[in-house]
């Protein structure tokens, strides 16, 4: 990877906006954006949600997934395809917890509705123009982000 | 819908972006931009692209697609999930072929490279704040954006 795919792609992964994509009970893909919470060792993404969200739902039953940076100036982008699993369990919701949460999930960090969402890469592909693209195993991917 | 969505989403499909997604062979889901051609009956979305693209393939084996609208700053989002048809046949090809396009298809409106991708809808969902969310029959949307 250049030097100027690596600095891109660090600025996107500190703007944190993410389209995330599951696969729905018929079949049909799915992309939703969503704000990344925290990322672990550069593949491992942290979401906050609702349980009852449609996209919650449809991990629960099918943890297939992608996450998708995009630049849209430079035309860059970085797939992450992986699984998410959902967390409900009071240990992990009080740890992400953060007070301006209280707007999307009213009764604190034990509201039932809120869940966490950790999505981990398994592949990942860098596209430019959206045709171009070389995959890179999340080590090499690593290895070249941390540099 | 209300007139502001209206107002929102018409603006969003004059743009032109759009995050496209299919299954690939594995199961798993995959977005990428790209830029709307045209759009037929507010519900028939066309886009170029390459045979040789990975999400091309993916589409000739799995039809099953979406096409995501999304408005950052309103963080208003417009789900379409249908299938996607290649198109490789000359006539198509030359109906849609623009002198810009031989950038990308440098051997012309019959570069064999060169496709034209067709997104039928069947269902739509217009998100807020990627939670609240409401679905309307193609023909309802039509009508509301039609107004």
């Amino acid at each position: 990877m250049n030097q100027r795919d690596i600095k891109r792609i660090q600025k996107m992964l500190q703007n944190r906006d993410a389209m995330v994509a599951s696969v729905n009970e018929a079949g049909f893909p799915e992309t939703k954006a969503m704000f990344l919470r925290q990322i672990d060792d550069v593949h491992i993404f942290w979401f906050s949600s609702n349980v009852s969200a449609r996209s919650t739902g449809q991990w629960a039953k099918n943890p297939k997934a992608s996450v998708y940076l995009v630049d849209a100036k430079s035309v860059t982008g970085v797939l992450f395809t992986g699984t998410m699993r959902v967390h409900e369990d009071a240990e992990t919701k009080k740890a992400f917890w953060k007070v301006t949460d209280l707007q999307y999930y009213s009764q604190g960090p034990s509201d039932p509705d809120y869940c966490m969402l950790e999505f981990i890469a398994e592949h990942v592909r860098v596209y430019h123009w959206g045709v171009d693209q070389k995959e890179y195993t999340i080590e090499a991917f690593q290895e070249a982000l941390r540099s």
